[in-house]
């Protein structure tokens, strides 16, 4: 019999939160003692999640004390809180003696200048970004490791990045502007209701939004492309159209990649798999193939397939993505198997929630 | 290290089939062994399940030989193949002394009329009936234990039965009609394309079928209300208004029944809650909740809620399944836990997918 | 070239709204001259309907003053404010000299005692209620000629009455429980975003919601049957279980009434047919055919197929309509259509929106 | 009174041959005398169309003899056949003396060679192929006035040309790759039920396909910037990456466009408002809004939005359109319109189904 650890969840009762809820609550060596939430404090587990009867929890508000939850043997504490929320309370995790993996954008990078420009205030927990690890797994190498502050990468920059680095680390990338392109299901917009969310409006139709190069995505995209690219000192060319379509779940990414040279398609299939042959939970398509959403639904996978268009000029990768698993509570998890120095795999289905 | 079991699943790449490779591939008890499909004959488990990408086996003809699944130390055969199929296999599979649980009508109650007025022949199987115990779990007793040939109820069956039954049990039913009402998914309507599961002519709308008293689950719930009620003598008044949702899995039912003597809401409440409290995939619910396809999608339970109206002269009784869980494949697996004398909830999932 | 009039539309950005918009925008006596939103007001048309772009009209807040309305020569408002709002405003448009057709509950039957428990306080415009007519359209003889105040009916009251009447009316009912059940879009639900509506809530999945006699539309339709059916003094006894599922417009229902005699499928699609074939949006469905939803999707039509169960001894009608349409706006644009002596057909579109 | 012409539609009960039914329909100065289908021949329109109650003429065969429709008074026939079943047809109805407006690939640039691809056989109408007028309405000049065959263009062409032409036409593009990516409803995959359209496999999930350089459309695409861009001589590049996504109808697409030189954004927007600022059914949207499907859906309209992005060097625009009307049905009838010197708005709608 295994030891489980104590966790504990903020943000418990979002879409990401409660992800974290169904995935920990299988995880073999996870315990959870600990839930916060905004909106359900003070209800039981079964009135906030009629989908899991057996948990047997009452949930708190979003205003943990941390040593409570530190005397109750919480050691690692994932907060799913909305943007903005979590930077000033991270500092009080982190002085309790807990480690933290973060699933908004307040510890990801540019979350400095994101935060004032949003809140018109310093970010308050300034001190800590240079402390805070990016977690895109496939990415990270020993850091993890020691990490006690994870910033969990954001959904789109996880499909995006995990298509286009392999690219980009191996100078195939001419600078050209990249295009990238991505559909998300609903449960990317959160959990409250709004006109956007509303099965009316986004039901049985599709939109563009925040389209070209505004989206915040953009920030975290460009510094992952300088730290793992080369050309270090010039501003990443990319433009980024998102797309909301009327599915609850998952992301089907594309970017388009001018390159230096001329590439084979058999070059460049073999960069990819070269690159994620040991990453159980990136699988590159052989053949015809293309990621689909349905595929990786309810699975950690990313998905990807590699095309050669424009004479050897243009490559083209396809991802697909569980934006709720590997587009943040799964790729969370894995990040924590990482810091405990597990198997990426443990406790994270490879399985997909099939004809769902 | 607990052993595992090597067995066999017909019809795998349909939806129920492909339904119980995914609850047996993690079963801690099951190790599937032989897979046989029409269509996907010949390929790889990989290619015809893209979303389950660690099974590794090749997928063989429907034509399965029963003496090579033998050699093979297959000892439990689960057919999903379609209605009329299995009926003329399962002899073989017997002989070559393995026990069978069929999720097909092929051996539920009024089955040998079904087939010939379909077939217009004789039930190849007719021999094997009295042989076949009909799998609605929780209202069997012992004869699971030694059951070689389970008939594993419809999907719509097993929701209203689970609803009606402890009423009709107990004398509480008049005798007048009871009128059943139903919601399904588009899964119920199988996997071959046709203009009923077009998603133009399905989806954002939905329609009555095969209404009134014209289908075929009538038969297999008039023979259970027969054996489990008092009045055996006399043909059970039901009429039943099924109807399908643009939803991929889930059935939603009601069933009116019109009483004997007059209840309160108390009373009727504490009849389903002693009848189930001791069934761990029925849970009552309590207070003002009604049963929601999504908290039951991907898990095994079976949702209830019951209400009284009329002056205490009518019992509406509401339930949610997931079609392909409970009242397929899950539920499948329960049998062939009760067959093995393992628990019900062996391998079973409690949580549902939520959000998906 | 014939002339049109001018109409104003109060609550005319919610979904009924939009839809009065949509109809009277195209009906060839109508010119749209004052548009009242809350939460438009002081925008344009533009920007409020981005689906009609030829509409040119800045939309007023919803305390439209009506001698302006007047002054612009508008003698008819229809009005699709919520529940509870229009009762008090009323007055001061039938003062003005202007004719209404109201969209809510606020002058159905029964508003006077649902006014009262909801808000606590007397209806406002209670003195009103005996002059509200109550458009029921095929059911209303010459009263709407010389109406001012027209109370629309629900949508789910609009199907089920249309299904039940006919045999009501004709002293078919036995007098034991009426059930009913229906499947209503997300429109029904409104504008306002809620969980109820998110998406994710209420995508791929079915509900049961207030089921049994909870309903508020079980007032008018007990009103309803009181008046056109013969036994006067008893409380008709019927019980509705609505069901929310995952598409954006339209009801389907049902009625199973117990008869006090037996009846042959002849005799019960003959009274059918006979109550309605002079109603040009009533259509009773010939041969195997049931009512869909997507087949009367943006129609002002009603489809009806009849059924007789239980050896002759219940009656079954299936009902499909536009909630929007029949169920709303429609109705309102055809009870406008008979209080001006126009035909009922005038401007209403029989064709359904194919293939959407 | 205006007097109508007689029309005959041909593959008249597929998707895009229902919209020509529900447009010529209505269309002033149409009479619809002629309907063939495969499938429905010989069932009367109202088995066909369930959704049009008043249409009233019986189906004929695929094969319908051009003499006999002639007969009829019949002068122009729509034809909405499968790719490659026209091709072979259409002399026979041209020797008859009839104008024909083909929705098929069959005339389209390209067709011969497509024909040949895929047939293995030459393409039986190719003497009629420079006779064919291709029809992307907004772009031709006089020459549907005379025209007795007119290609009309795909949904995916439409779209997209209709946002690269304003700028290609203007020397603005550089010649480097322009990336175009597009979402379009399941309707685009036709009425032919298959396991791409099943509601469970297509519902609720995205995925690409035919993705880079592979689709037909980009044949017809490359052909019209030949003829409206300068460089005529050189292979336009282009890649494109389709994907199907969950809702009936609708296609939003995007091209991104390198330039030759920086652009403003208002030089961005006026360049496209100058060029459709006389076109009926194209709307350039201002401000920050962006195409939506919803916004189009019935309609005839295509909007577009523009952007600049990648410092002034790279052209973003959006569009969106519904496929069936403008991407096929209505863009047919705008094609007669001017065929026959009628406006361009003649029968066609410009407001969309709201709220659907």
């Amino acid at each position: 019999m295994t030891e489980t650890l104590p966790v504990g969840i903020l943000g418990a009762t979002g879409y990401a939160g409660t992800e974290l809820v169904r995935l920990l609550g299988s995880h073999p060596r996870a315990n959870i003692r600990g839930l916060g939430s905004r909106q359900f404090a003070g209800h039981s587990a079964g009135e906030a999640f009629p989908g899991f009867p057996e948990l047997d929890l009452e949930l708190e508000s979003e205003d943990v004390q941390p040593c409570l939850w530190r005397e109750r043997g919480i050691e690692i504490v994932f907060s799913a809180l909305p943007h903005g929320v979590f930077a000033e309370h991270a500092r009080r995790f982190l002085d309790a003696g807990m480690r933290l993996v973060d699933l908004s954008a307040d510890f990801r990078p540019g979350a400095d200048k994101a935060y004032e420009e949003r809140h018109g205030l310093p970010h308050p927990g300034k001190e800590l970004l240079p402390r805070a690890v990016y977690g895109l797994t496939e990415w990270c190498n020993g850091e993890l490791g020691g990490a006690d502050l994870v910033a969990n990468p954001g959904c789109y920059a996880t499909a995006l990045l995990l298509s286009l680095l392999p690219a980009v680390a191996s100078n195939w990338w001419n600078g050209e502007p990249i295009v990238a392109n991505a559909l998300s299901g609903v449960t990317g917009s959160g959990r409250a209701p709004s006109s956007t969310t509303h099965f009316v409006e986004c039901g049985n139709g599709a939109t563009p939004y925040r389209v070209g190069e505004s989206h915040a995505h953009l920030v975290e995209m460009r510094d992952a492309i300088r730290i793992h690219g080369v050309a270090q000192n010039v501003e990443p060319r990319l433009v980024f159209n998102p797309h909301l379509v009327p599915m609850a779940r998952g992301i089907v990414a594309n970017v388009s990649i001018p390159l230096a040279f001329d590439v084979s398609p058999a070059m460049a299939a073999e960069l990819y798999q070269d690159r994620y042959c040991n990453s159980a939970f990136v699988r590159v398509i052989q053949g015809n193939g293309l990621p689909e959403t349905r595929h990786v639904r309810g699975s950690n996978r990313c998905d990807l397939a590699i095309r050669v268009a424009d004479a050897g000029r243009l490559l083209l990768v396809f991802a697909a993505i569980d934006n709720l698993v590997k587009g943040a509570a799964g790729q969370a998890v894995q990040n924590w198997n990482r810091m405990m120095g597990w198997p990426d795999t443990l406790g994270l289905p490879q399985d997909a929630w099939v004809n769902a």
